[in-house]
C-alpha cells in the first residue's frame, strides 16, 4: 500500500506548474510551496505537471527544479569562499552542503519518470561497484516485469546502451553470473505454480548449498527465471524439507559478499517489505545515516507499498519510520520525506 | 526488403473473412482460395481478418483453418484404413500425410502474429533440444529488440511461463549460457560506435578464441548484450587487426557443436540474410528436404527481408529460390511458399 497522500481536490496541473514557476522566481526559491505541490502529487499527476510545464514555460521542469535547489549551493559556495579557512567552520559548511545535495536528490528523483527513475538510480549502481549493485538487484527484483522493462527502455533512451550490457560490462564472475540475468529477466506474473517443479527444484537447491556451490548455474537459473509465485512455493518446499529457511542455509560465512546479494535476492523477491524494512534501519543506524538509501527507498517505495514497510519498521524497531526520520534528517530534506511516507495531511 | 506482395486494391477484411469462411464450407476446402487471400495480406491485414472473422462467426480462425486443412488428413486416414497393407502404398500415403501437414503448418504459421508465431516457434525449439536450438538463436538474434520483447510477451500470455526460463530449463552448459542472454537481450538499436570499445573487445575476443576459451564470460558478455552497430565495428576491427574474420578463427573444430552455434550466432548478427540463405541452402540440398526450416524462413522473412535473401541464393546457388522452392515442394505447400517469396502476381 503507498503512503503517498493525495488532496482530495487536487488543482489542475496549469495550476500547479504556475505555482511552480512562481516558486522559482523572485528572490531564493519558495521550497516549502515545491514540496507541498510535487510531495502531493501521484506519478500520473508529476508527468501532466512537466508536461504542461514544458507547453507553458518551454523548459523542463526537472531542469529548472535543479537549478533553483542548487541555487542555495552556489550561495553557500560564495560564502564558503569568503569565510577564513576555520576548520569548523568548513565542517558546518559541509553540512549545510550535504543538506542542499540530500533536498536537491530527493525532489529530483521523486519528480523523474518512474521509468526514468529506476534507469538512473541503475546507471548510477553501475558506475560504483560493490555494495551498491544492490541497488541494480533491487530494481531488477522489487518491480514488476513490465516497470523493469520500461526501466531498460528508459535506459536506451537516456544512455544509448542496454542496461545489461552495462550491468555486465562493470561486473565480472559470480557477481555477473547474477545479476546480468536478473536485469534482464521478464517473470512470468500469473499465480499458476507447478508442486512437482517446486520440490524438484527445492531439492537442486539444497543440494548445491549443501556442497556450497552458491554460485551453480541451477541455483542462478532458478532464482533469475522463475515467477515469483514459482519461486516461493519452492523455497516453502526447502523450508519444509530441509528443516532451514533457505536465507539461513546461505549464512556459513558472514564476510562473503556474494552470499549477502543472494540472501537480499531472495529476501526481495519474496518478502520486499523485510528486505527495505532493513536498508531502512541500516541507513537510519549508521554512524552518519546513509541519505543516499534512504532516499532511494523512500522515493521508490511511496507509491507502492511503503504502508507495508513502515508497519514492519514499527515492529521491528519499537519506534515509528516518522520519528526516526525526523530524527535523522532535517529542514526540507525531512519535510519532504515526512510528506512522502504519508505523515500529516495532504 | 519484404518479398510479400499485397494487391494494389485489398478488399475490406470482412469480404476477406466471408470468402475464407465459404472456402471452408461445403463438400472438400477450397484451398487455392484461401492461400489466394491469406498469402497476399500483410501483418495488420491478417490481424484484421482474424479480428472481423472472430466477430462475425464467433471462431477462432486459426482454429478453423486448423480444422479444414486436417480433414483431408481425416479422409487420408479412412482412406488408408481400408487400404490392403502394400508397403509401396503406405509409402505413398505418408507422402501424402506429409504434404498435409506441411501444407497445414504453412498456412497456420503465416497466419499467426508475428509475436504469437515467435513465442510458437520458440516455445517448440525449447522442447527439441540440439540443432532446434539454432531457432532459439535465429529469434533472439535476427528480430528487432522490440519484436523479441513482443514474442516475450506473447510467450507470457499462451504459455503462462516465460521464454528464458524454459530456455534456461531445456539447456545446460554453454549453451545455456550462451542462449539465455541471447533469448533474454534488450539490445541498443542506435548507429553509435564507440570506437575504443570496439578496438579493446575486439582484442578481448580474439585473445580468448586463441586460447580456445570459446564459452568464456568476456565472449558470451561481447555477443549477448552489445548492439548490433556496436559488435560490428568490433568484428570489423577483429579482421582488420589480426587478418581473420572471427567466424574463420572460430572454425578450428568442425564437429563441435556450440562453436557451429557460435559461428551461426554471429552470422546471424552481422550478416541475417547470408545466414538464411545458407539456412534454405542445407533444407533444401538435403535428401528429403527439410520442410521445417524452408516453411519456418519463408514464413518469418517473407514481410523482412525476403528479396535480399533472395538475391543471396541466387549469387550462391545459381539458381533462383523459386526454381528450387518449385522443384523441390508441390501442390498447395509449394503454391503457397511461392506466393509468399513473391513469385507471380498478388
Amino acid at each position: 500500500m503507498a503512503s503517498l497522500k493525495v488532496p482530495a481536490s487536487v488543482p489542475p496541473p496549469y495550476e500547479d506548474a504556475e505555482q511552480l514557476n512562481k516558486a522559482f522566481k523572485g528572490w531564493g526559491t519558495n521550497e516549502g510551496l515545491i514540496i507541498s505541490i510535487l510531495a502531493h502529487r501521484n506519478a500520473a499527476q508529476r508527468n501532466l505537471i512537466r508536461q504542461v510545464y514544458a507547453e507553458a514555460y518551454g523548459q523542463d521542469l526537472l531542469k529548472d527544479l535543479d537549478k533553483e535547489l542548487s541555487s542555495d549551493f552556489e550561495a553557500l559556495v560564495s560564502f564558503v569562499a569568503t569565510m577564513e579557512k576555520n576548520c569548523i567552520d568548513i565542517e558546518i559548511a559541509n553540512i549545510f552542503f550535504s543538506q542542499i545535495l540530500f533536498k536537491q536528490r530527493v525532489v529530483l528523483l521523486w519528480t523523474l519518470d518512474l521509468a526514468e527513475r529506476d534507469a538512473y538510480l541503475a546507471n548510477e549502481a553501475t558506475k560504483r561497484f560493490t555494495s551498491s549493485n544492490w541497488v541494480l538487484m533491487e530494481i531488477a527484483c522489487t518491480r514488476s516485469s513490465h516497470d523493469l522493462f520500461k526501466a531498460r527502455q528508459a535506459y536506451h533512451a537516456r544512455y544509448k546502451k542496454s542496461l545489461e550490457e552495462d550491468v555486465a560490462y562493470h561486473t565480472t564472475g559470480d557477481f555477473r553470473k547474477l545479476l546480468v540475468p536478473l536485469v534482464s529477466a521478464f517473470r512470468y506474473e500469473g499465480e499458476e505454480v507447478n508442486t512437482m517443479l517446486a520440490k524438484s527444484e527445492a531439492k537442486i537447491l539444497h543440494e548445491k548449498i549443501s556442497d556450497k556451490a552458491y554460485s551453480d548455474d541451477e541455483i542462478i537459473r532458478i532464482l533469475t527465471t522463475r515467477s515469483k509465485a514459482q519461486l516461493n512455493a519452492t523455497l516453502n518446499h526447502y523450508n519444509n524439507s530441509f528443516g532451514n529457511a533457505i536465507n539461513k542455509n546461505l549464512k556459513e560465512d558472514a564476510d562473503n559478499e556474494f552470499l549477502k546479494l543472494l540472501r537480499a535476492t531472495i529476501k526481495c523477491l519474496t518478502y520486499p517489505e523485510k528486505y527495505f524494512e532493513k536498508l531502512l534501519r541500516l541507513a537510519i543506524k549508521k554512524i552518519g545515516t546513509d541519505e543516499w538509501a534512504l532516499t532511494r527507498v523512500v522515493t521508490t517505495r511511496a507509491e507502492v507499498d511503503m504502508e507495508r514497510i513502515k508497519e514492519e519498521y514499527h515492529r521491528r524497531n519499537s519506534v515509528t519510520l516518522d520519528h526516526d526520520i525526523a530524527g535523522e534528517a532535517s529542514g526540507d530534506y525531512e519535510r519532504m520525506l515526512l510528506a512522502l511516507i504519508g505523515h500529516g495531511d495532504a
